[in-house]
């Protein structure tokens, strides 16, 4: 069984790079408190005797030898956060697969496979969008190109922000096959609590497609022009936004659709909104339901942009189908968290991991931990101990079992 | 009669610093934009035969000594611009003033009382906020450490900025008294155009109201949160601003009621909203409309708030009443027009000006010019030259005819 206590303190110690008011983090993707993360996380998989080498994504990897030289059981997730993000979304299975290490190391264990543990660069998608982009450049679903040229808000460019933390490795570095992987990670919903149930055993990941939509109408003076003759982009946006919130609601109850940033300009209180620019988030378990949804909604926003006399473009910011996890690792999780004596249960994850990505490249399952009140990306986002420490017994065992086979 | 190639190349001149794309200007108040065009004029004035000063608002006055030493005639706007701003907005009132200067000095026009020409601080509010921070500070309507506290959006002080950029003048450069107080502007909405009328005479400003409302919802991920489970912030954001609109619309045809800017957080594409802040601007001929269109839009907005279970906080900016010119200005500027044979029609400004505040000093009006499709605040706000020779000649005779009293 792992060693709860040192884990704690490893997470306390995490929780302090990037730390803000209220518990939060905010450590974005290639930022100088990532940068501080990384070094601290690369000392101490040397300090547990791992081999770290950092690949063209910036990906870091730390590998611990086996009996032979098979492919290695992987596991991981990423250290980066949300701007208001909180201590455990993803920092909780980089620092768990740790801990698994070093409990591996305190009883001697050696293993048949070898173990890399992983941190992905960028999951987040908070400063760089899309997110995924460190474990989607690996596995090849988005090439080395397009992850270099992705830009924050400010217009600095991936490749050159990885340069400057120094994190930019060699690509013979990058992983090359793979036994399986594992990533624990909280759940970020509500399910998990309210059933009561310490382990998520995570069947596979929603499809999701995020769009932006650009609005354009016509500027103007707040106080000379009379509220008839405008064509105000904000008020038609937000038209839109009800719209869309309204649809949602009525096509299907398993969809979630989410505006999280809108841009308005100019931006003066006295100025006729001339342009706004908003996101969207689209979800549902079936790729059938979201992409019919999508189809309808982008219809029905047409309709009303020309209605109300304003233009709208829309593109495509990411999209990916639903995936499904690989019945070994599925049963694995579950037989370890019968066997240790935790209540379980099966359930789809709404949230993008870095498991999905790497299921396109080889057997894939993640476990889910409990969050309080089901809430994530934000500061007061929380993880009880108790179920750290079980979740992390069944990564424990579930890799025991994946790397020796 | 005004020397109108001589204006038109003075315009020219001016609209080179701070160009933006499409004609437009970007010269927010006390940038170094604005320092630059400061700096111009002030050799324009001194080039006038002007004596100039700089008061502790960083207003610039250009004095022409009469033949007496009553108190002045004085004429003047703004040289400041929004962040998406024209070329005319206030800059032609300042540049039209210059030029009746000029031409008074070319036919060596002695006047009874001494003439001032003014330059107001930050008119716009579209970088500190409120508007009129310059003649509401000169006119005693703020107070010194109200203007001086006022911050940019970055967090940055009019004290430091005005500083900065060198027009911190002296508190005894205050003008003390005045006979009267004229300003020329373009109308920056669709009336005497629509009209075809040349000039337009001023009555008086209607009132007007800032407001800004904060909406606290609660943050969440926008995959594993069921869409019934949220407090979405921007979703009753979008709500309060469609019923913002519908209100207005039905409640008197006179009412203008408009959200410029709006800001949302955290402001990531996953990240359920948990705040937005947004702009209110709301006009009216009739306070007492205006009043109780407030009050019950702001009853209105709770309930919706305690409806969506969102929490809403009100703050005002900034309120003025409608303001009425002096009956002797307004009665000057028709007989000018009058006399020199231009269409003239008297009407309320839909916007803010310096002659506002003026008015609660000496006697005041305006003289407004078309807007070309009533359009302002955006770069393409166009007054034509046979209007702006017209209403010059109109601000010439007035100001002659003032000054001579
Ligand atoms: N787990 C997580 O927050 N991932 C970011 C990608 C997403 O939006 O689902
Ligand atoms: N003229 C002008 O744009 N003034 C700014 C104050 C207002 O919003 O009316």
């Amino acid at each position: 069984k792992i060693d709860f206590t040192r884990l704690r303190e490893t997470i306390k110690k995490s929780s302090q790079i990037g730390a803000i008011p209220k518990n939060g983090l905010c450590r974005l993707a290639l930022s100088q408190k990532d940068k501080a993360m990384r070094e601290i996380f690369k000392e101490w998989m040397s300090d547990a005797g791992l081999k770290v080498r950092v690949d063209d994504f910036g990906n870091m990897y730390g590998r611990r030898e086996g009996r032979t030289d098979l492919p290695p059981l992987v596991a991981g997730s990423h250290l980066d956060t949300q701007p208001n993000g909180g201590r455990f979304d993803g920092v909780l299975g980089v620092l768990a697969a740790l801990e698994v290490i070093r409990c591996l190391n305190d009883h001697e264990v050696e293993t048949y496979r070898p173990i890399e543990i992983i941190n992905f660069t960028n999951e987040e998608g908070a400063r760089f969008e899309p997110p995924l982009l460190g474990s989607g450049g690996l596995t090849g679903v988005f090439d080395k190109e397009y992850v270099y040229t992705r830009q924050d808000k400010v217009g600095k460019q991936f490749k050159d922000e990885l340069k400057q933390i120094g994190f930019n490795g060699a690509m013979h570095h990058r992983l090359q096959l793979a036994h399986a992987f594992i990533e624990l990670h909280i759940e970020q919903g509500p399910v998990l609590e309210k059933e009561g149930v310490s382990i998520g055993v995570v069947e596979g990941i929603k499809g999701m497609t995020w769009l932006e939509l650009h609005i354009s109408g016509e500027g103007g003076h707040a106080g000379p022009t009379p509220m008839l003759c405008r064509k105000d982009a904000l008020m038609a946006a937000s038209r839109m936004l009800v719209c869309a919130e309204e649809k949602a609601l009525n096509f299907d109850h398993g969809l979630n659709v989410t505006v999280g940033r809108m841009n308005v300009k100019p931006g003066a209180v006295n100025c006729i909104p001339e342009a706004v620019t908003f996101s969207l988030d689209i979800r549902h378990l079936e790729d059938r339901i979201r992409e019919q949804f999508i189809e309808e909604l982008t219809a029905d926003l047409q309709l009303m942009a020309s209605e109300l006399a304003v233009s709208m473009d829309m593109n495509e910011l990411w999209k990916v189908k639903t995936s499904h996890f690989h019945d070994r690792i599925i049963s694995q999780i579950s037989n370890s968290s019968e066997r240790m004596g935790y209540s379980y249960k099966r359930l789809y994850s709404g949230a993008g991991h870095d498991a999905k990505y790497m299921n396109t490249f080889t057997p894939t399952g993640m476990i889910f931990l409990p969050s309080v009140n089901g809430k994530s990306h934000v500061e007061s986002e929380l993880t009880l101990d108790k179920d750290i420490e079980h979740g992390t017994n069944v990564l424990l065992d579930s890799m025991i079992q994946l790397a020796n086979m």
